[in-house]
């Protein structure tokens, strides 16, 4: 469910009134997307997307997102545009949140991923690593290895109640991730959630997927470029059964390297880049699961998928166990 | 949460070669709805909503909804036309799932309810009462009187739980409606589930709200017609805080009947037909609430909101309590 705020016409009318996007023909709450409220949005001028910023948003980042977005589209990547409103902003009010219109983009993301899909998301994703260059300002990564040890303590007394030894296991990977983890590779923006949902492609004329747009640029954030990579490894290589795809992540690194090669410092530190993605989103499921009330109308994602994929990069002996 | 069955674009693309309606532009899962999955699905032809019938829609009655939407919309109602493949089918398989392409409609549902609204609605009404006439096949009312019973046995079990005291409660309102329920009312075919997120609205020149479209009608059946009104009246006309707004009442019940005039039996049976509406919303969602896991990634309404309709309706002298 991702609409958390609903929007009176009257308001939405208000709203639109300061834009040149002509009248409303329709509005319709989106599926997709678990942070903020999404709406497709029809008006006489063309289709959008409405985005109102939930809580889980710092309404102080919005402006670094968009500006992202806008430096990324101006650079030729395919991402939403946020439209401004007559005044020249794009950041506004709407029912007592933060809000944005943008650009809507064509497209589906994959709900099975295949192999040809992961050549596209590679070079897509280097795409998105150079056109990042030159936006100047940084954001942090609010969950970066910094935020791991903390996010475990709050995990701690409910952890193990979702599998008996968890926070144990748990505490062991987190120690040798911070441990072998790689300082000095090259920096710069990433999208930090390039999950399948985020990711549209439409099929070129002979039938090959292509990527048609990115979107949900929320935890985008300023961090090492590999580190993207691996959590698109994360995302996309595994099999329903969490066996690992090596085809795909060969066809996913072989195209990301074509664009930006990667060093012998980024390539050695990819495991333990994996370790840490996996982790990543394992403690944020596992926060969740454990601190969601039982009657809350909202859907939690399974942390132990993410403690199957951990194990299978704390056992690759180097980058070979990705097709390297 | 409105998308159970995921559709992956190679199914989808062979699905639409069976159409003519273009390429491929886009599809995006909707949030609203909550008995099928449903899209929005752009193509160069146009926007079209794609409906994947999940399991509590009997297949065997898609035709008698497909059949009776085409006659509604035949007539002049804005309602989702279904739209037939180059074979003349409609009711088609996709991802293992029945599944149909509907017209796309204008409008936005009102998450605010005003007076402003519900004239239209029961003017919306009146015309689709009328446009039903001459769909010959009928479809009984699952969830009508007789079901209500067993129902409420389903129910007996956990239904204390929910507000101690509940079920012998119900049993009293129970006997009561059945009691009195109407025989020999008008009959015809009924939506029986017109909710605010089932009707579209748009302003018109002066700024008032239309209805620009009615939608989601697999819970419509052939039923007292009145009956159809009371839901309307329980759906629409209650403030958040659960009172009656009596000028919404009159507003709905005016313009339907300056369409549809009710009959004096029609008028005297309001009371218990609203008694009867609350009932049976509070006893799906009662029992939903008391046999869904507690893992389950759905959403619960609330039950109780339809107890404290109930109560106001069974303390209705007469039909004056709705403003007639």
């Amino acid at each position: 469910m991702a609409v958390y705020t609903e929007v009176t016409e009257a308001a939405l009318r208000g709203f639109l009134a300061d834009y040149e996007l002509g009248e409303l023909v329709a509005l319709r709450g989106i599926a997709e997307g678990v942070e903020n409220s999404n709406f497709a949005l029809q008006t006489t001028g063309g289709s959008y997307i409405l985005t109102l910023y939930e809580k889980r948003v710092d309404p102080a980042e919005l402006p670094w997102f968009l500006g992202l977005m806008r430096h990324l589209a101006a650079q030729g990547l395919s991402c939403p545009l946020p439209v401004a409103g007559r005044d020249g902003v794009a950041l506004r009010q709407l029912a007592g949140r933060p809000a944005a219109i943008c650009t809507f983009l064509p497209g589906n993301w994959p709900r099975r991923v295949r192999p040809e899909h992961c050549a596209p998301l590679g070079a897509a994703l280097a795409t998105l690593h150079s056109a990042g260059e030159g936006f100047r300002a940084e954001r942090p990564n609010g969950l970066g290895p910094r935020s791991w040890t903390p996010l475990l303590e709050r995990c701690r007394d409910g952890g193990d109640a979702v599998q008996p030894g968890l926070i144990a296991e748990l505490d062991g990977h987190l120690s040798g991730i911070l441990a072998d983890w790689p300082v000095g590779l090259p920096r710069g923006h990433i999208h930090a959630d390039l999950f399948p949902d985020n990711v549209f492609f439409l099929e070129d004329a002979r039938g090959s997927p292509r990527v048609s747009g990115l979107i949900d640029f929320y935890f985008a954030c300023t961090d090492t470029l590999a580190y993207d990579l691996a959590i698109c490894l994360n995302a996309w290589c595994f099999e329903q059964d969490f066996s690992f795809n090596v085809t795909k992540a060969r066809a996913m690194i072989g195209a990301y390297q074509a664009l930006r090669p990667l060093s012998e410092a980024e390539i050695e530190a990819l495991p333990v880049l994996c370790r840490g993605a996996a982790l990543r989103f394992l403690l944020t499921r596992l926060f969740d699961w454990t601190n969601t009330p039982p009657g809350a109308m909202v859907t939690r994602k399974d942390p132990l998928e993410y403690l199957k994929r951990l194990r299978f990069h704390a056992g690759a002996k180097d980058a070979s166990a990705y097709g390297l």
